[in-house]
């Protein structure tokens, strides 16, 4: 192998695949990342088994081949490499990095021990525009469980049906859906988990020059293409919970609240509700056009009123304040409606005309 | 205690004297920020007897009085408060915070129990340019031992003598000098250790508007005002090594290197030298107008070759490669003057065309 390119090729081909190289792998070469030079392009690969990322590069290429650098190394070393013209050279199993006067060799892994990334079998294919794409991640993949005990509320929900779009996130306290209508003139149809960190590693990698994103799928795999960038994914295996049953249809208080006013109130009351004994609940008091946030523990007391418009009944409810945060943080809206029945039965939030998103959060025991 | 102000003022005042809250005291007062209203004034002070800071911003004063506040959770509670004007209100040992239609109420410390800001007896006053001093710290800081077995090593040498003004700092590893002159009208003598902690906080905090800086220094003690700001620190007690000794008058190699160029190849080989075996140590091999660093690890191995200037003998000599990267980031000039007597006394560093500055670094035994 033997390849001329800039330093800024390299750069970018480490720091998009390094994401999913793996730090704790018992199998060496997964701390690597494979380089394969063929015809005029260089590919970077990285895999944890869970997520791989494929990104590749144009290269000036005198010898086809391949090889497995260490991969927390070699992307120091590019980082500090001059902003020139690089030579990489490959001599049985070491990396001869040439520059200036002046070289670096490095011992790497047997590219034949690397994994291949698998390719998806029967593969679906549809198209969708980054901008949506990033915005329904964002939108729900935070709702999502984070330790692992229970996988599949791990996972965002993708269902493809006809026209329309769907993603759900839940960690079984809270609950955010997203639908979106999309041309899909081959009538696709999909349902499958992808786990909330690829969906995270995605919006990150997506830049905003990317237009679209190809999504293939199979039964057990998906994969995004987008610019240079190829990610492949495996899918949670197990049933998704039927939400639909769990969202209320009505509702015995309405009220309508301005986004910034509210998370700046919980936020604050947030403050003095995290003493480890509160578990960081808050109670919202809703009454007579006035939506009250007391909170009194052992560090000091607080009391916030904001104006709301409102219909039908006063009410009570309790809530874990970072959970109201997650979803005012993420709403792109200046006002909500949020809907209650009662102390016990679940809150909805919606933005204020816009009926494709909602927020369920199950209300908690008020100390 | 009764107090209009704005947030921004509040905000100010926190964020400036915060840095010398206790984290870790026995003495739980010494979590807190003291506030004191007085006149027109609202003061703020924090200490963790080492350091203490004092802000002093003005305000709407109603009732004078002090107290004091609950440092983290206060300076929380001010980052989330509307950017309104905020009320204070003391109420026995409760603070009341309001805005618009809320009020936050929190358990405050007894000010009687907050230790009071050392006054300097007998202090002496001087005065330095803003820009001076913290080029001076920037210089020499960094070369003090952060352990703290030897306390003298810990801080840096602040002498004045005449016309003259010195700071070195030194680890026994490398040692910082920098030298200025100033107008001293009443020949001032001051010889005084100051901690390295003390002078980094500062550094952080002067703003560039503030042009000068008042420092007033007793046999135990030294402060630092600026802008809005005091700041005092106790000096460290001991005998500060003759340094003049260890500093070589003569050398049998001088060489004339880009600190930029320099400062690329000793990170790069640096990469390769940090394996714990190696202790991050490179050899600089000096001859016929060419300076080679090499270095050869489990991990792999590099040649980096520099051109350069050079008079006197070829010579050999190794570095712990931190060391020589510390001071290549804080040498402000294209281009320094190193010297060497061979491969075991110590190499000297300066910049070109600047005798203010110097810096000395042992040779380490080449593995």
């Amino acid at each position: 192998m033997k390849i001329l390119c800039s330093k800024d090729i390299l750069q970018t081909g480490v720091n998009t695949v390094q994401r999913a190289v793996s730090n704790k792998s018992t199998l060496p070469v997964l701390q690597g990342i494979l380089l394969k030079a063929e015809k005029q392009t260089l590919t970077f690969c990285a895999t944890d088994l869970e997520i791989g990322i494929r990104c590749e590069v144009a290269a000036e290429i005198t010898e086809e081949g391949s090889t497995v650098v260490p991969a927390k190394l070699f992307s120091e070393i590019v980082r500090k490499l001059p902003d020139t013209i690089i030579s990489l050279d490959l001599n049985d199993d070491v990396l001869i990095i040439k520059y200036f006067q002046a070289e670096i060799s490095l011992k790497n892994y047997d590219p034949q021990e690397f994994p291949l990334l698998p390719d998806l079998d029967d593969a679906r294919f549809f198209t969708l525009p980054t901008a949506l794409l990033k915005n329904m991640i964002r939108q729900t993949a935070f709702a999502c469980a984070t330790e692992e005990t229970r996988p599949i509320f791990t996972g965002v929900l993708l269902n493809i049906d006809g026209h329309t779009i769907k993603m759900v996130g839940t960690d079984t306290h809270r609950l955010a859906y997203r639908i979106a209508e999309i041309p899909n003139q081959d009538e696709l149809q999909f349902n499958g988990l992808i786990p909330s960190k690829t969906l995270s590693e995605i919006y990150k990698l997506i830049r905003d020059e990317d237009e679209f994103v190809n999504i293939n799928f199979s039964d057990s795999q998906i994969s995004f293409q987008f610019g240079s960038i190829n990610m492949i994914s495996r899918l949670i295996d197990g049933q998704f919970p039927n939400y639909n049953q769990v969202i209320p249809k009505s509702c015995d208080t309405k009220i309508y609240v301005s986004v910034d006013s509210l998370l700046d109130s919980v936020e604050r009351a947030a403050l003095i509700a995290r003493d480890n004994s509160y578990a960081n609940i808050i109670r919202l008091a809703i009454s007579n056009r006035i939506l009250k946030i007391n909170k009194v523990t052992e560090i000091g007391k607080i009391n916030e009123k904001l104006d709301i418009k409102m219909e039908g009944k006063d009410t009570l409810i309790s809530f874990n304040a970072k959970f109201l945060i997650d979803v005012l943080k993420i709403i792109d809206c200046e006002d909500i409606v949020m809907e209650f029945s009662g102390s016990f039965s679940p809150g909805i939030i919606r933005p204020l005309n816009d009926s494709n998103y909602l927020y369920l959060l199950l209300p908690v025991r008020a100390t």
